[in-house]
């Protein structure tokens, strides 16, 4: 293990972050917002004191690095950048607990949106800003972002990426990674100004449009309103449910579009099995909450909630919690789905649900005739026998993870589906669940323990696994190799 | 696909069925039910005739049979079994509806226990009898009968025998399977009498005995008393407890015992993970509800409770459904585990969650170093590669059926609690869950298409999945090979 070079991106990460946190300062400065402006530049200091003790104690060096230090990079990356960002909320005083303060925070950078405030129309503006802000960065990844300004080898972008990124493999669009990355970056940020520009032109106010432009694109949730997207027109709770299926799309789709590939693009089996998903999960509930809303309405909600969920944004235009059943059942359903790989969303993601579905077909055949040998394909490729057998173990693994999350907290005395939903919507990065945390409910219910023990799990999702647990494995961080 | 193995293979079922069915009509005469004994006479006629029907079409051969029929073949037997199982119930008026009698059935047959009957201390005698009958019946496996009386080839037998024993693989304990089918056979009824004479010992009427007996042997849990097993003295329920835990270890460890072999019985790595299973979860719950009984029956209860959902039978001591949620959430993580493989229980079975852990650290080691190989033992035995996938893909399968039937049940207006417990309970063939269908409720809430899918459910659930899913593929049905 190479502790230098953890080290030192950590402290590249935390310089970031500072330089990242100069635009709520900013806000709050143009608010007059003087107590926040204070604690954003004291965090802002903290962040730049800790990055350059950082790399003072392990100076940046040219070297190579193995998938092992790639994980634990952007393990303790995402922790620096949670336990500095939540800050702000601290020395601010608008959630004066710095385990709560962790736990947005974490939500945020996670892009979960799984809040614990009852009043968040009582923020102010530059906090508020600095709330979603995490959703957009923590979106896209903020490894990422260091890959794009340092100058790296390639062989170390690539570990580091590849732990970072979501998703059971990864394509290269560009031969050269960091092009790719740039290209990424950059539909990344058309796509959140073409949001904007919708809200604005089907009138939402500036600052409002800002907010959920970056909420949505990060597919986190957090929003401005206590009521999530319910208190805005029907029109805007369409263009956001439009934009959050298209931020849970493979951004390689884009790139394919952008360079007039659109055949290709449209042959993707993963976009077209997701939108079947998308379609048929709206068609269940609109027929089951038309009794309620009238048709018209039914169809706006029911897509809406279901691009919400499958996205893992999770907005909500309607407390699905007083639907009937059926919709919660499904709803329940999705939560563990989650986006396209090489998307902004969380959750399994949609390709690997096909090749689990592929493995399973494999094995009928296999029960059947004990000599066949069947290949597995998946968009029109030949998949490696080592991608089949890591993707039904890292199944397995996120069957457990779940259980053991639940496990933690399960002693609350909040009834089955809260905490079962919690769990399972936090590490898949959702954000709402069932019970006391749908919709119209809140994460404040939970013990200081149990909002860390969910922080983790966030992490854990969000980066798939893989990091945290290495990271937490002692042997990972003794120096033989 | 040979059919005439097939139908033949099914009406040598339903001749057994005809021949078990003697002994309640024996117990209806002796205790002069003779409403219950017409019923049962009945029952014969239609199971002796509907074999004799099935053989005449397809007269019995010698030929070898392919791992498709095996699979066929226990799927057909079983749903027979199960439709004229199901017609004493209905014949006396025991339970009127047909539906209601065959979920009974099924969940009998498939040693779940769950049941739609609010009062069962109303059953007459006989009734009763054939009702825990069905467990004992199906805990060991209507096939397994069939292999030790009928002289077929090894290699057709071995097939069968493969679809109906639950489990990753199968031991040969003998060179001979019949030998050790029968050998496995004689340890169940040693067993069972074992049971019978400590229940007499500890004050136990002997008609209660027998019915105790018989539904923990097939880790069932009908029982006579509308309060299970509360009803009995804290002795006998600790008998119960005991035998649950004794009829859900492998046995073939047992054959081991018998030969003088103990030592090598007692280094088997499952044994120990199940023991240390059920000593942790009891420790927790007992220390969870020491507060409402005191420290002694505190202990006797958890370890009751842990029993009885680890090894699938579902007896109950005291209603789960009020203790802490510490304690509900451990039950409701142990639904899903079972037993050993090689006995009665159902469930994962814990040799698959020990596969699954194993897989689980060689893809840990594999992410830190790529290139290394490490082989995964079991039972200090190198495990083959494909043992491993299969093992992986029947967990994303057990995940998809789980899924699959939560679907078909959840628009029932039960709340969360009660339909994702009963998906899980009836196809992990435990019996009691959550909500509504806790040890105190029953399952006569659901409507008669869930409680047909919810009998689905158990007979997937007791097959493994494979056997019922093959037989619903029209291809396995086709001529051609």
């Amino acid at each position: 293990m190479n502790h230098r070079i953890v080290f030192s991106t950590t402290g590249m990460v935390l310089y970031i972050e500072a330089a990242m946190m100069l635009v709520p300062l900013l806000i709050a400065v143009g608010f007059r917002e003087y107590s926040q402006a204070l604690a954003f530049l004291a965090t802002i200091l903290v962040a730049a004191l800790g990055g350059f003790f950082l790399r003072l104690i392990a100076p940046p060096q040219r070297q190579d690095i193995f998938s092992k230090e790639g994980f634990v990079i952007v393990a303790m990356a995402w922790i620096a950048l949670s336990l500095v960002g939540a800050l702000p909320f601290v020395l601010c005083g608008a959630i004066p607990s710095y385990v709560d303060a962790l736990f947005e925070t974490v939500s945020g950078f996670t892009t979960t949106g799984a809040t614990l405030l009852s009043d968040v129309e009582a923020l102010s503006y530059s906090i508020q800003f600095w709330r979603c802000f995490t959703h957009w960065i923590g979106g896209m990844g903020i490894l990422v972002f260091v890959t794009i300004i340092s100058s790296k080898a390639p062989d170390r972008t690539m570990h580091i990426l590849r732990a970072e990124m979501p998703g059971p493999t990864m394509d290269k669009i560009v031969p050269r990674v960091r092009d790719g990355v740039k290209i990424l970056y950059l539909i990344y940020i058309i796509l959140t100004l073409l949001e904007f520009g919708a809200f604005l032109l089907a009138g939402m106010p500036v600052y409002d449009a800002i907010i959920h432009a970056m909420s949505t694109a990060g597919t986190g949730g957090f929003g401005m309103l206590n009521s999530s997207m319910a208190g805005y027109s029907p029109l805007c709770q369409w263009i956001v449910a439009f934009f959050m299926v298209l931020f849970a799309i493979n951004f390689n789709l884009f790139f394919l579009v952008i360079m007039g590939r659109w055949r290709t693009a449209l042959r993707s089996h993963e976009l077209w099995c997701f939108l079947s998903i998308i379609l048929v999960a709206t068609g269940i509930i609109a027929c089951n909450i038309a009794p309620l809303y009238g048709a018209k309405d039914a169809i706006r909600h029911s897509f809406f909630q279901v691009s919400a969920i499958i996205s893992t944004t999770g907005f909500a235009s309607a407390d699905y919690g007083l639907w009937p059943a059926l919709s919660q059942g499904v709803i329940f359903v999705l939560l563990f789905l989650g986006g396209c790989s090489g998307s902004t969303a969380g959750g399994l993601k949609i390709s690997r649900v096909m090749l689990l579905a592929q493995s399973i077909r494999r094995e009928m055949q296999h029960v059947l005739h004990p000599r066949s040998t069947r290949v597995v394909r998946f968009e029109n490729k030949k998949v490696d026998e080592t991608v089949i057998s890591s993707c039904n173990t890292y199944f397995t693994l996120y069957a457990v993870c779940i259980t053991v999350i639940f496990l933690l907290i399960c002693w609350e005395p909040l009834g089955l589906p809260t905490t079962l939903s919690a769990a399972i919507t936090c590490f898949n990065n959702v954000g709402p669940g069932f019970g006391l945390i749908s919709p119209s409910g809140n994460y404040s219910v939970f013990s200081p323990f149990s909002k860390l023990v969910l922080s983790g799990a966030m992490l854990l999702g969000r980066l798939e696994i893989y990091p945290l647990l290495i990271a937490l494995t002692p042997t990972a961080w003794t120096k033989r190799r």
